[in-house]
């Protein structure tokens, strides 16, 4: 397998992917063109490379996810680590301390990195000043989850030739999404130009600071948009400050073909999974022809080879 | 190892592996003398294979199965493929259309066999069909359970020789059991007589249609049966119309010494576990000389690895 | 890699590693002599090894242990084995038979080596001889925990170059622990002066006979040690019976300043983990420079990976 043999450059400076926002624009390009060889790669009846053979990888999640964890298992082993999963309850870990103390014994066991879910913002940074292996951050609370920007931005990518000068729309629960803040953060360093579009309860305090476009209103928000991103209305995480109905919700800021039609002809339909179909989202759109969300899922395992890949190169190899 | 290295002939037609139904006399009688040589590799030391190397098995359980989802992870490890266990809560799942966009979502990570079992009959055959991998049913509902019904022919060829013209009966809670039905769809396409033996109220409405003789006691079914196959009284499926006692049940349809002396000298004694000891069967008798219990487990690793093997080489290749 | 070209003497008389107790002070040497070869293999990049290639480990965690099941876990992928993790809720093995029962299913699907933890005292001797291959204890009930002995024993070794002559106090929850049990057996086989410093609620009523002096005050129980060994206050196994609080406890047993400066200086200080900081250890000491215990975790991989090569040296290999 060619990937294998090529000559690999270095593509981090850092030892960890905690965030987009430590990524430079050519470090991003960089990795989206590793990706692209990977996308190949896994729509190949033997996806089996030996980049990451006698490595190991550790999944750890405090936040159960299968998608995104399935995404990181298949990817680490397609690229032959060692890989295992420790699901970790969050009720035994509601002491800093102990936090610490699952970093350390993790550390102890020499594994080379460690993929990391965690409810708190700004706790998988804590652990990765604890270990010596790489950290990548799977999605910390409300703060980053720097890979779902990056297939994301793959899939645009693919389709459009380019990130730079998309009008792109990031529409629902920014409130509580590291992938809105992700996306935004990788979307402006690319140089595209950034929309979010929500209800005022639904957009963080600071939003102004964020260098986007601000809509409450989905028919401004999406007009021209080359891109429609919706993201999932994460109901378990708010707290009863949010008032409106699903029905209303799906009215006034669900995806549906009208709204839709306000966009580009030919717009990009994305979302990070899983769907609440019928409240951000209406089935027919997101099974519809600019629908990209199965293509979102197939990017995200190949993402996560280049990260993991990029890594790799970074570590010891004596 | 020679298993691998002899020219792989085409065993199924069909991309999936859905049920007996599906499946001729030659087919399965191809697939039980390739698991049989499954049987003597997995009595040596070194166990593993090349087959599926560079491939991705995704074991999908709605349902708990400690046994089954065990014997598809070790048969695909020894065949070299890279597996992953996802079991879903089935809370989670309660729409049809989550079940799709758990399909789509997997199809996307580019597996190239998926390993079912869903509450549902008719879930799996569902899934396949939105998916451009190979799809194996580990049991949906009441409908089948293919590689049960393999496994248990296996053994019982293993022992006789044949299936043609054997006298099997089929004893216990044929309403809910998929083991029951994929069980008769394979003995009679191989010409065994099948008898069911079963209460009334533990009986499918539809039984006559199922080509079986119909016993409602088990003196009269065991009568000079050479093979005796016990099923699970599967209580968690039961809505309370099911009257008896776990009592009156064993001393009516339990498996005893006496009941067993009206078969066959030597009638072979089966189960597909997990067993309810002194509920369905006695447990002198599941650990007697005529019992194949242990037997079957054994038999189901060698069934499946066949399966995903026979498959695999309906895969494309390029 | 040498490691696995070296020519493989056989360590172990027996095929199974139940307890400290089976073993002599020349296969306790000969484990920790193979264990010091992993260390070394665990910090390379490049930690694969084909030791156990074609071999089946299965852990059975009758009680969950991230820690333990992690640890062996890692220790079989990196000699190469396929490895497969079966946690069993207890409430599902309330009956002796079904313990016996899953045996039988395991046995049948031709593991090489079993690794269980089990409730309850006995279990995994009960275990190992219903079944046809090698079984290691990862801990049973209150009874032993020889992994956990073995990777203390190679850690202090390391540090002091000898096991024999060192005063070892085993402080805290001894009535509980199989740590200790195992710990005390094989620190007597080996030579070392064992004490025991509990309340008298938390010591076995025949302490006597296990050969250690017995203290009940940290002050004379620490004087002048050569290693502190701290335990894990078990409020789960215990009964209402433990009257103190956990205030009381720290300020009588708990390991702080003052009581390890009694010790000798740059005494050792362990705990098997997971720590109740502030309960039986202060977080201070738990971290500071006399602390082994990130060490204890890194040893506690190369002590499994050096079980299950000296088991596998044991198993049939035609």
């Amino acid at each position: 397998m060619s990937l294998a043999e090529t000559p690999a450059p270095i593509i981090f400076r850092s030892r960890h992917l905690l965030g987009i926002e430590d990524l430079s624009p050519a470090e991003i390009t960089a990795l989206l063109d590793l990706a692209d060889a990977f996308v190949e790669l896994n729509r190949r009846p033997d996806k089996k490379l030996s980049t990451l053979r006698g490595r190991t990888q550790i999944n750890l999640f405090f936040e159960a996810s299968t998608r995104t964890q399935s995404s990181f298992e298949l990817a680490g082993k397609r690229l032959g680590a060692d890989v295992m999963n420790m699901s970790v309850a969050s009720s035994s870990v509601k002491k800093g301390e102990t936090l610490i103390d699952t970093a350390v014994t993790l550390h102890a066991m020499h594994p080379d990195i460690i993929v990391v879910r965690h409810h708190a913002a700004g706790a998988v940074e804590l652990l990765s000043r604890k270990v010596g292996c790489s950290v990548i951050n799977a999605g910390d609370g409300a703060h980053e989850h720097p890979t779902q920007a990056l297939l994301d931005a793959l899939t645009i990518r693919r389709h459009t030739g380019r990130l730079e000068g998309l009008t792109v729309a990031i529409c629902g629960d920014i409130l509580h999404s590291r992938v809105a803040r992700s996306n935004i953060l990788l979307l402006n360093a690319m140089g595209a130009r950034v929309r979010v579009v929500a209800p005022s309860t639904l957009l963080p305090a600071a939003i102004d600071r964020f260098g986007v476009e601000v809509h409450r209103d989905m028919r401004s928000g999406l007009r021209d948009a080359d891109v429609v991103m919706m993201l999932r209305l994460q109901r378990e995480r708010m707290d009863g400050s949010f008032v409106p109905s699903v029905r209303e919700y799906f009215h006034f800021f669900g995806l549906d073909a009208a709204k839709l039609a306000l966009a580009k002809p030919n717009a990009l339909v994305m979302h990070p999974g899983p769907m609440n179909r019928g409240v951000e989202i209406d089935s027919d759109i997101a099974d519809g022809p600019q629908s990209l969300i199965r293509e979102q899922v197939e990017m995200g395992v190949a993402v996560r080879m280049a990260v993991l890949d990029a890594l790799a190169r970074n570590l010891p190899n004596r």
